[in-house]
């Protein structure tokens, strides 16, 4: 059920999703909704948000373990983003950002969990550009950059239905990372 | 009513939007609905779309006519999102994402309004780079660059609360701006 929602936020947002159309989607019997989700389509809301962003941090660690510099770090983690916009024909963006954009800071619970998220995105990928050799003072803002920029190319790419947004996000971003190692000389 | 709805649009998104909702918040006789809409809330999101891709044109122009170099124009139009977002003690986003992000592509008219408008704006903002020295390869991408980094920003700095996103995407764009400029050699 929660793999089901997951795929509906990304199509159409959190609020549209109502827990009739998660039942028919996954096939689950009516009666499992109260069983798994006392705390109604918020506690959904708080499984699909989990996933999403649990799989987010995989995919920096992912990318993290191809990559030999900064640049083909950031490269790989933006071109994760577009691969599964493009395998959905630009109909799946990302299931968080819809979250975000419904309920905060209206729903407190929400807002908590996916604030907590993209903070734990944004630290692992830090984390990983360091590991690359960026200097520390220059890793979080590069990897608060690449986040926001990638959430920024899911949806004008969406929306242009083309994935020429994520090539100019993912160059902007490698040259930056590029800029930000310390210089041979030093 | 369309500045009432849009409001509640960068507040919760379009689906979440009731028109009762905007009557109560534009004190609009409920007549009013059926006479101004006819075609129901798809009408209403299509005009608050096209009021808010027009000020978001307007802001390109702005800055532009403010900014002696490229740098200075993108860090310009990336500030005026960050103080919508600021002013609004982070609760108001931009009121055409969620838009794209619940009803891209089931709504033809949704999705053709506000792809056209994501296109105008980089166009705008392309050659206002363009006009202040960006090679007209470069500004392309760069003006898509800045549009998704915006919407990125907007997205992971109401999320955390904070408006460092804002910087990190507007210093990332600024350099790469910079760097696009002919060398004074040439």
């Amino acid at each position: 059920m929660v793999a089901a929602a997951r795929r509906l936020f990304r199509q159409r947002g959190y609020v549209a999703t109502a827990f009739s159309d998660v039942l028919e989607a996954s096939e689950a019997p009516r009666g499992s909704v109260y069983f798994h989700f006392p705390g109604g389509k918020e506690e959904l809301g708080v499984e699909v948000a989990l996933l999403h962003l649990a799989e987010l941090i995989a995919e920096v660690n992912r990318a993290a373990l191809r990559a030999r510099t900064p640049a083909e770090l950031i490269e790989a983690f933006v071109d994760a983003s577009r691969r599964g916009l493009v395998a959905s024909d630009y109909r799946e963006g990302c299931a968080v950002a819809p979250i975000i954009i419904e309920t905060t800071p209206d729903s407190a619970q929400l807002t908590a969990v996916t604030s907590r998220g993209v903070r734990d995105i944004v630290a692992t990928l830090a984390a990983r550009l360091t590991e690359k050799g960026v200097p520390a003072d220059a890793a979080t803002p590069l990897a608060v950059a690449t986040v926001a920029g990638t959430q920024g190319a899911l949806i004008v790419a969406r929306s242009l239905r083309d994935d020429s947004p994520f090539d100019a996000v993912r160059d902007a971003l490698a040259a930056q990372a590029t800029a930000a190692l310390p210089s041979p000389a030093d």
